[in-house]
């Protein structure tokens, strides 16, 4: 299996965590995305969408879209329960990741730390600290109640909110204002095998 | 169980249709995201987030997440088939549609028929045509290959992207350039207990 990524894009990273709580053997194909790598047209032959990151079996089979990699990975492990209404659960929280969470965390952190914040992204960059300060309220309400996201273990849902979440201050969030944010993090960050984004 | 959506959005029409074809009893309960319903403090208890649809099970628990909700409709039909790969087919379009498809021609769909196109959303208004047209090119190229977008019968990826694809042209979308997409939305009308958006 070759995973084609960029460490520092969280969603790229979800996939090297889930390869290392899971202990899955991969080959990582480093692309950067501000040199133009995934607009090649041998990238775009892989993924029309050009996103990263893709998953390509060793039958030829290529997967996209980062949360459905990681249920590839991880249908037949504990970080996918078995019971449907947790299930449901995780996908509820990867959905949101992906509809409410990135779009606004990690884009603030793209335009801060990739772009340096240029004057004419500060009115959007500042929109994005709103929203993404909306869905770290939501977390931080359920994880006031719950160790972790889904269930009394890590799932892929943890692995997915992580990604950003934890980085997060990089886009010019203030995370001390969530407690139980701040304490899930280093609940992740001590699971067996764990593995950094910069490591 | 009961539903909590406005038949006119397509996340909420998406859990409509697939009652309709699975057969699964429930009592909508109509609310208007205009007149302001999914901010009342009742709706916010349901789901903090705001957004419908909300499925409420018998025994009191509450899902979210038009696309997750499907997940637990369907899972135990033929429109979740039980091959891995299949299944991460389903999630990598539904994923694609809640991060590409929706927020540019759901979007463009709102501005124009709920908002009647303002003259300060023009610009913004055609941006989201610009971006739509990339995910409606994506779903034609793998359409022009295949009955349906995961396996050769109706799954719940094809539910998920049918809700909004089939009303772009209330957006302003121009469907007849892209005859798969055509075609496939005939198939899935001529499903077996399929009902409209506006039946």
């Amino acid at each position: 299996m070759k995973i084609y990524g960029d460490f520092k894009s969280g969603n790229c990273y979800k996939l090297k965590l889930a390869c290392a709580l899971l202990d899955i053997a991969h080959e990582w194909v480093p692309l950067d995305i501000l040199q133009g790598d995934t607009r090649s047209d041998e990238f775009l032959a892989l993924n029309p969408n050009g996103q990263i990151p893709v998953c390509v079996l060793d039958d030829g089979e290529v997967l996209a879209e980062s949360n459905a990699i990681l249920y590839y990975l991880a249908r037949d492990s504990s970080f996918w329960p078995q019971h449907k209404l947790l299930q449901t659960r995780i996908l509820e929280w990867q959905f949101f990741e992906q509809y409410n969470h990135e779009p606004s965390i990690a884009v603030a952190r793209f335009i801060k730390v990739y772009q340096n914040l240029p004057q004419n992204r500060v009115v959007e960059h500042r929109a994005k600290l709103k929203a993404g300060y909306r869905a770290l309220d939501i977390m931080e309400r359920h994880l006031a109640r719950h160790e972790y996201l889904v269930s009394d273990n890590c799932t892929i849902a943890d692995i997915s909110l992580f990604a950003y979440t934890h980085v997060a201050h990089e886009g010019g969030f203030n995370l001390s204002k969530f407690p139980a944010i701040e304490a899930w993090i280093s609940r992740i960050q001590s699971q067996p095998g764990f593995v950094g984004m910069y490591d």
